[in-house]
């Protein structure tokens, strides 16, 4: 990323028209009484814009794939919709036709109270997989949420925390640029901690290039006031998860409810662009900075994370060998313990360069490190011999909390990038599961 | 396997002709003062046999591929050896020209004391990755030990507790059966804790089939006194690590320097056999079941290890997949953690099976448990949906240190089994490193 743009507050209720809200309505049955208990975590949100908007989506490609995910698909084809309803505590995933029943009765309960039609009603779901959803509880939620939607700072950070589970902080970024005179803005909230390797398209079918090993729940929730085909907004979206959301990894697990959307209301008032413009270029740099810096909260908030490594490839023979390259480093268990030791253990990066599905010469590989987006790279290995770094400096280069690892396998022009993270006890702890509370963790 | 052979004591040193010792001669260069420390493990083995014996090898897929490895690769396709020398302590991986040079000096030094020639020597090393090896220490050792070659159980001894690193327990196991009427006996030793998921293939490189996510330093040495032809041993080899070391996984990384080498001097005097005989399925069957309860000690004395459960993939459309579905779910950080934490969570292993390169269908999915080779399957989910397992029971049916996990796709007729373990803390606390003590684990 060349440019970035000016980074602005309020994240999903920066752009004009869009109005949020979250409240707690106990969709994990705490029990903690009837009504709403104020002192408990929120946990649904609601995302509205005051008009219809171009939509568009990137969905989990796994094939257990949650009943929210299954009706996005269908209704973000359409390329228009006008709100999002969203639980945490329940991934309504693995539930059958209850389930489908359920997270479409979700987007009709709110459809009625905002007098819209149900198919511009979206919907998403984290938390517990294999458990109903709590339905007088979601409507009850929806009621009193919908009483609060609002323009204000206020309504967008409750809604970030009514999308959280695992995660230790709200997640939310929003940037404002130009495009032909009017002020454009884009916003967004995110979740996710665990469960995190996503690998999203539009339909939720799996590419055959991304076959390999692509593997959160990780939901995110963007808003623009950019007026702009549903088209286009896909194509900006497919290009801006791909480099972003699609290339982060916590523990190699794909969650069944992945799901990225985009609302565009078309309120900034731009001519709009098509894609071979100025403006696109424009438009899609914005929507890359804002999906990148959210992708990185994740992983920097991910269960247990320590140290977050970006793992940057070059000069592979393909962009496939250099993302599984860069895939198999950043989900060795050996490699991902050494970083939380602060161990610039290169066997270990070099066992799994090896073992990844890509074509590489031992004798070629390159392996060094460099502070985040660095130029100046401090080599371990070259050529696949250890190279002048002394032992002291090396472990000087992996001990901050975050720097990037390069690996140059010198065979091709081809790169990735992988935005990864160290394996600790914390996570194994945290993971382990609270068998007293079953099934506490999921999609 | 249906027929359990006898099994009988002294592993390697059990059939006819076979001699073993063991030394410490301070590999890792603990610099505990001149000459033998008896205080310390041993970490220098030989294997000789009295005769040229048949050989068969099975070695690593990893691309980036020790140096004991390579000059093994090219002596076993002659067919026949005599002797094996292995060190712990340094895998001789990623050390060039000059580790090429040491693994084939070590073979060239205890060739000159056997008087035989140097291509009947193979060697192993498993260690520090990217360390040359300290060659006068290693002629020491193996002038040490080639005057300590012993028939006895004690060199069998010796010589296992010098191939271990992490692992905390010797692993041996012997057989014994008839051959036309005349006694045969196959034995073996083995080593491998950490970087466990072997994909080892005849000659090193990656067969099509294999090339997803195949996967310890382990190694293990292997010693009949069958008479038998070099090619019909190395399919019977194929076959019994096919079955064996090939579906093991601690922590899904594949070494650098996984290995297997049989040894078959033909003191037995049975009559030679062919393919398609009944000698060769009594063969086979006794060579599985060596090579079977060798893999299992492995993963049982896994790395932080807790419990051991046996994936048991059924009704896929192929191989591959149900291959490919029981790696996933044995691969899982979530499913592997939940292990640990005695929780049945079955929505983490959808999500694995979701996510998988194969073709499954969630409402066809059912999955269970049972005791360790057990045919009473408690169902946790059938067709995709809670079966009437009480949370209770599935938390009983995965609380024992072993049990299986049945996997059902519903799809087709082919099943895949994998050994596997679950994730501890134990495990990321071992593996995080001492960087006091750099590049201590690896190969």
């Amino acid at each position: 990323m060349k440019k970035l743009f000016k980074e602005i507050a309020n994240s999903i209720v920066a752009p004009r028209g869009f109005l949020a809200s979250g409240v707690f309505c106990d969709i994990k049955r705490l029990g903690t009484g009837k009504g709403s208990d104020k002192g408990q975590k929120r946990d649904l949100a609601l995302i509205v814009s005051e008009v219809p908007a171009a939509v568009a989506g990137m969905f989990t490609t796994n094939q257990v794939c949650a009943a929210p995910v299954k009706v996005c698909v269908e209704r973000v084809k359409r390329g228009t919709a006008q709100a999002v309803v969203v639980n945490s505590g329940n991934a309504n995933a693995c539930t059958g036709q209850q389930g489908l029943q359920d997270a479409r009765a979700m987007t009709a309960w709110l459809a009625r109270h905002l007098h819209m039609p149900v198919e511009h009603v979206l919907v998403g779901s984290t938390g517990r997989i294999g458990v109903k959803l709590p339905m007088a509880n979601v409507r009850a939620g929806i009621d009193e949420a919908v009483t609060l939607l609002d323009h204000s700072p206020a309504g967008a950070a409750h809604a970030v925390e009514a999308i959280m589970t695992s995660d230790t902080r709200p997640k939310q970024f929003a940037v404002e640029f130009k495009l032909d005179g009017k002020t454009v803005r884009i916003g967004g909230i995110c979740k996710g901690a665990g469960m995190i390797q996503p690998g999203m398209s539009v339909t939720g079918a799996r590419p055959a290039a991304l076959s390999q090993g692509l593997h959160a729940t990780m939901l995110c929730f963007l808003t623009t006031d950019a007026a702009i085909e549903p088209k286009t907004l896909r194509t900006a979206l497919s290009e801006a998860v791909a480099r972003s959301f699609n290339r982060i990894t916590v523990d190699g697990d794909m969650s069944t409810n992945d799901t990225v959307l985009l609302l565009a209301n078309g309120l900034a008032g731009n001519r709009k662009f098509g894609l071979r413009t100025s403006e696109f270029g424009i438009f899609q740099s914005a929507l890359n900075q804002v999906c990148l810096e959210l992708a990185k909260m994740i992983v920097r908030d991910g269960e247990g994370v320590h140290r977050v490594v970006t793992v940057r490839v070059n000069g592979a023979k393909s962009v496939v060998d250099a993302d599984a390259v860069a895939r198999a480093v950043a989900n060795s268990a050996l490699v991902k313990t050494s970083w939380h030791g602060g161990d610039p253990n290169w066997g270990r990066i070099m066992d799994a360069i090896g073992y990844s599905p890509a074509a590489v010469v031992e004798e070629k590989i390159d392996i060094g490190y460099s502070a985040p987006g660095g130029r100046k790279i401090l080599w371990s290995l070259k050529r696949g011999q250890p190279a002048r770094a002394t032992f002291k400096q090396l472990c000087a280069a992996v001990a901050p909390k975050e720097f990037d690892l390069h690996i140059h396998l010198n065979l091709g022009k081809a790169g990735a990038v992988i935005y990864a993270a160290d394996l600790t006890e914390a996570y194994v702890d945290f993971n382990k599961g609270d068998v007293a509370d079953p099934g506490s963790l999921g999609g």
